[in-house]
């Protein structure tokens, strides 16, 4: 049996977990247009973190609407909900010293500023870096992958974002990346770069 | 600006993240009666893996309770959500390679086994280890640090499990810890031999 178990009582402080593990915990909220590369720069990052042995999780519609915010629909206040209830899985990943990435449209701004306050309000605060993902609507409108905006021009989805609902752009994210602009790599790269600045991940 | 950016199409593999990081992830849901040992173990375990360098959360009332699940009441609805959503999450924290920790009363099996099911019916399953941390209630009942069984007992606190509300006791849990006759150290090297054993830790 093991005999080397240590621990001191109390719970385990936040600089204690980040001394352990060599990294300290941030959220990365991708904010942006349907198609306009939130998922795949998501994706990349994740890959390039996990490559450099840095714990990094990926939040996106796949494994939250199809498990935790499955009991949600998509009124005005399960739209709240849901991004409500990123914010805080979010910042339970990033206490745990994790980079965690989030990928939703998340087209409004209150939305976005609650998921930032639990952040910037909890003791210590925890990082949040807003990234605005952003291409004109008519680029998005003709990379259109799932073939959405033609559904939304047509009337067959209601309340799409940048068709037939808002999308509120930021007005100071943290990063801001025009990805009709900037490749996959280059996108990757500007937020590893941001990420090496603030000392978050070793350079 | 950082240019070895690698990465390949599509999410990251469960297995390629568990060898980038040198660890699975797994669920260890613990589960017992107020004051029978569970958060006492669950940070003295958290504590032992991040020495050891390993990703490790706990998930308990505190940062759920007053995050995620601030919404939600006590009621026989409640109670139901609050657990599925704290299984919803420890499987997210475990399919990021994390040890995930849970203690919680959780005092039904119905609630217990959807956590689980959320695991094991994950592709690829996810291990759910489920702990029952046991002590009689005459024993619980003389800890009571936060005198809640004497509320109970007086009537000020309604529906508190072991006292007015039953407690299930897990019919088949992967590891039963007799808390009245092994101390936190003795039950975190009982859980560490088993993760040890089953491959989801170095030994």
């Amino acid at each position: 049996m093991a005999t080397n178990i240590t621990f001191h009582p109390g719970a385990v402080m936040q600089d204690e977990r980040a001394e352990h593990l060599g990294q300290k915990g941030a959220t990365i909220w991708l904010t942006g247009l349907s198609a306009s590369g939130k998922s795949t720069i998501a994706t990349a990052l994740e890959q390039h973190l996990l490559h450099k042995k840095l714990h990094s999780y990926r939040l996106d519609g796949d494994n939250i609407r199809f498990g935790l915010n499955k009991d949600l629909g998509f009124d005005q206040a399960s739209r709240v909900e849901n991004i409500r209830r990123i914010g805080e899985v979010s910042l339970l990943f990033s206490l745990s010293c994790s980079i965690t990435l989030t990928a939703f449209i998340s087209p409004y701004i209150s939305d976005r500023d609650l998921a930032r306050s639990l952040h910037e309000k909890h003791s210590p605060p925890i990082p949040f870096i807003e990234v605005f993902v952003d291409a004109p609507l008519d680029v998005v409108e003709q990379r259109d992958p799932k073939g959405l905006y033609k559904k939304a021009r047509a009337g067959e989805i209601k309340d799409f974002t940048g068709v037939s609902a808002p999308y509120e752009a930021p007005a100071k994210p943290e990063i801001h990346i025009r990805t009709d602009e900037v490749d996959v790599k280059g996108a990757v790269a500007i937020i590893v770069e941001y990420l090496e600045k603030q000392g978050l991940i070793p350079a």
